[in-house]
């Protein structure tokens, strides 16, 4: 934040005061999530998760209570103060968002969504879309409601849309993501079309879970993550967590035969982490403390993966180390086999596991669906075969079960529709950033000498330090000068791949 | 519980539902005190003590709010439900406690309890009790005052003792502490005179901390911890927390050159954690969820270190174990030295370093002197001296140090006035509980055979699955028929010391 603060008056101070409870809460129940998911017992889960639900209506309550609205109401536009007026702008969304929905179903949707959640992972294991199709048209009944409660402009997309990636709309989406899908499926072309032999079996050696923990801790250590701020844990579903500014968590997974899962998840997930660490100390506990968006966050994550430790830069510097990390059979592995390796395009059945090309086309279809679906254009008993169409359309390759099709991803169960395309927003973002960051430091030579120290005070100075309180297209355009623009992510793919795949 | 339960009218489970409510905001805080202790980062932790700070505030609004005494008003004498009228028992208890103290005077007492605790550590640090001095003074005039206001009879220190060990008076403790000094004070005079010389220098070999883990978390295994609901995390001062009734975690310190440290201490521990798992769960998420008073539960502890694990029958069947984890070295120490050494005697100026039978007498020191400062026989002042005198004249030995004399202990500076005695209630009840329990079941031959389950479910049965639904005194006398009575502590210290001393 620039402007010279002044003093809090007596109501602000409450009403900060107010707030600061409710991000407190949010810790707690994020210490409780993140010990679920790495330290707890068994036994305990049950018990836990009841305690979080507490908890989460505690804040639900706060949110939406007639205190909160006496705030809004007095404070809205009558403060000097540009970290008290944006954080009552916050709480007014918050506000409005949850109470345009009855009570009555809302509580109705907490309890479909828990239930569409494990009848999901079920579905999924039995290969049985049948039998999740009912909870899924519940839980987009449920949104299309949503949608018209909270109101939009021009498409019912919109209103869901705005709950992860604030101003991004269909119109902006539409614009950029046919073009980009052209291009990225005619560089597919050109890579398949390749005489060049990838061959990333090289990489799947035993590699000692410890050793890779060391690699990772090392990288994580360059990347300039502060351990005092900060801790690597082990979990299943890796994730990074902000609990507080001072306690900003990274959580990674060894395959003792892919070491690619842990290190650049690590990467991934210290890109994250790296966000909420550098936060302005004065947005600590208030409505502003936490990273603008879900795709200005992927951007962060994705800059670190795929700007920087997928580049041959990185590998020229840390090949050295990771080969003192690696078995004995790795320094067999030459380095233009390993970097041609780590860089591999092969399209497949699964989002999660996508190289950095096909996974934007994996997004895309997510997109398309999802918006016809709450448009109405489509019915959830179409999925399964347009899902698959759309596969062997995109990326040649069809799924050969719903398993490894339309059930393999938990957002709609959960009922997020509208967050996949942060996704997307993420890598385009990401290279609209590295664009713009290029021409102001010399982003190559930091990272072939392996300190990251210019590209991090660069992101912080740029994006990390404002928290919430600049909107993800306002950061975007104020870096770069530029509205989404997906030609930097077309460019950078296509020079990597160019070299990769000589074509 | 033993009686049925009918099912719960609709008042009574609105008053079930807001104690579940409290016992959950407890959960979130006990996680929050685990992690600061174990795996927390250190920038994190000023904000997590505030959330803590926030959550224990929202406890205590709830605990002393109108609702709360509505519902004691509705229900106490008025409901047949046996754990609902225990509960209204318990919340008016600490109703009362609470609105009795009027609300400015808590709040400065709980501001001053953290300031004493920071000059406390200086002031041990710095072996200057002067600094200390006028803030103990200051926690000694407000614990005088809640006393008063919290009401009593016969002696003001009851009031304080109360809180801790609910049924236990000065009475009690008068006419069996003297008895027990006495009867330590000649055992050790005996011990002292022994020709037998204990070398206990036998068991401080390098003993790497992942060995001392595997053996540790083996004997845990043993005792019938379920690690399923549970965990044994490293931390500095080992505690155990029950979080809830599935996740009792039990913390250890490994010191690399005495792993009596780890080995006992995850004992003692387990001790506790055990009490915790076995609570019956129908009283989860009440207010009699936990173990009944501090000296049950450090009866629990005691049992398992004292009277358990420190016994020839237990190392008669673990010696074994215990050399297949430990170094080459300690396989030329002898059955005979090693238990030996295991029970060794030796007076020392620090309290938590004590062996088995000195340490009552530390005990007797610090409810002597803390008594006569709560009801004004002596000053803050007098207590260096007349610590080191008690000291001499119990132990033998004159603290050469403040800093190993009166400053020792945290508790006085956190108030904690009526807590030591607990400590060597432990020791008696366990006692107690173990003289009982050899009448009704073969203890020793199952600590011969290295299996606990009859002693575990012995104190299940007796003990443990009542929570705080019996007093602890209640328990005592239900299980041994007995009031409170010292003799089989002296009993069973001098059976064990005389073999190991040979008088």
């Amino acid at each position: 934040m620039s402007t010279v603060q002044t003093e809090l008056q007596p109501i602000e101070q409450k009403f900060m005061d107010y707030v600061k409870e409710i991000t407190q809460l949010g810790e707690a129940i994020g210490l409780m999530g993140w010990d679920l998911r790495t330290y707890a017992p068994k036994k305990g889960v049950e018990g836990r998760s009841e305690v979080i639900a507490t908890l989460s209506s505690k804040i639900h309550e706060m949110q939406t209570s007639d205190q909160m609205k006496e705030y809004i109401d007095t404070l809205k536009g009558q403060t000097d103060h540009e970290i008290v007026q944006k954080s009552v702008e916050e709480c007014e969304k918050d506000y409005n968002q949850a109470r345009k929905i009855p009570t009555a179903e809302f509580k109705e949707y907490v309890a479909l969504q828990s239930k569409a959640e494990s009848v999901w992972e079920e579905a999924k294991d039995k290969n049985d879309f049948e039998m999740f199709k009912p909870y899924l048209e519940k839980m987009v009944e449920f949104n299309k409601r949503f949608a018209e409660y909270w109101g939009y402009e021009k498409h019912i997309y919109n209103a869901l849309l705005d709950n992860f990636e604030p101003g991004v709309t269909v119109d902006v989406l539409d614009e950029v993501f046919p073009a980009v899908r052209k291009s990225l499926t005619e560089l597919l072309q050109k890579i398949q079309n390749s005489s060049v032999e990838v061959d990333a079996s090289v990489l799947t050696g035993h590699f000692p879970k410890e050793q890779q923990q060391a690699f990772s801790l090392e990288i994580l250590k360059r990347m300039g993550y502060d351990f005092d701020a900060g801790r690597l844990d082990e979990t299943v579903h890796p994730f990074a967590t902000g609990l507080n500014q001072g306690d900003v968590r990274v959580t990674t997974k060894y395959d003792e035969s892919d070491f690619r899962t842990a290190v650049f998840g690590t990467i991934h997930e210290g890109g994250h982490a790296l966000y909420e660490q550098n936060i302005s100390s004065e947005l600590a506990y208030t409505a502003l403390q936490g990273g603008t968006s879900m795709g200005i966050h992927e951007s962060q994550s994705l800059f670190w993966e795929n700007f920087v430790s997928r580049t041959k830069a990185f590998w020229q510097n840390h090949y050295d180390l990771f080969l003192e990390h690696a078995p004995e059979s790795f320094k067999e592995v030459s380095f233009e086999d390993f970097f041609a390796a780590v860089n591999e395009v092969k399209p497949s059945f699964i989002r999660i596991e996508a190289d950095e090309l096909t996974y934007c086309l994996h997004i895309m279809i997510r997109y398309e669906l999802e918006k016809a679906l709450i448009s109405g254009e489509i019915e959830v008993g179409d999925l399964p075969e347009l899902w698959n169409d759309k596969m062997e359309e995109y990326l040649g390759v069809r799924p050969t079960s719903n398993k490894v099709g339309v059930l393999q991803d938990v957002h709609w169960a959960g009922g997020m529709f509208g967050y996949f395309p942060s996704y997307a927003l993420g890598y385009m973002y990401a290279a609209q950033f590295h664009n713009t960051m290029k021409s102001e430091i010399d982003v190559e030579g930091s990272i072939e000498k392996g300190d990251f120290t210019v590209i991090k005070n660069w992101l912080t100075e740029n994006i990390h330090k404002y928290g919430k309180s600049k909107k993800p297209l306002e950061i975007l355009e104020d870096v770069t000068g530029e509205k989404l623009n997906a030609n930097h992510l077309v460019q950078h793919l296509s020079d990597k791949y160019s070299k990769v795949y000589q074509f």
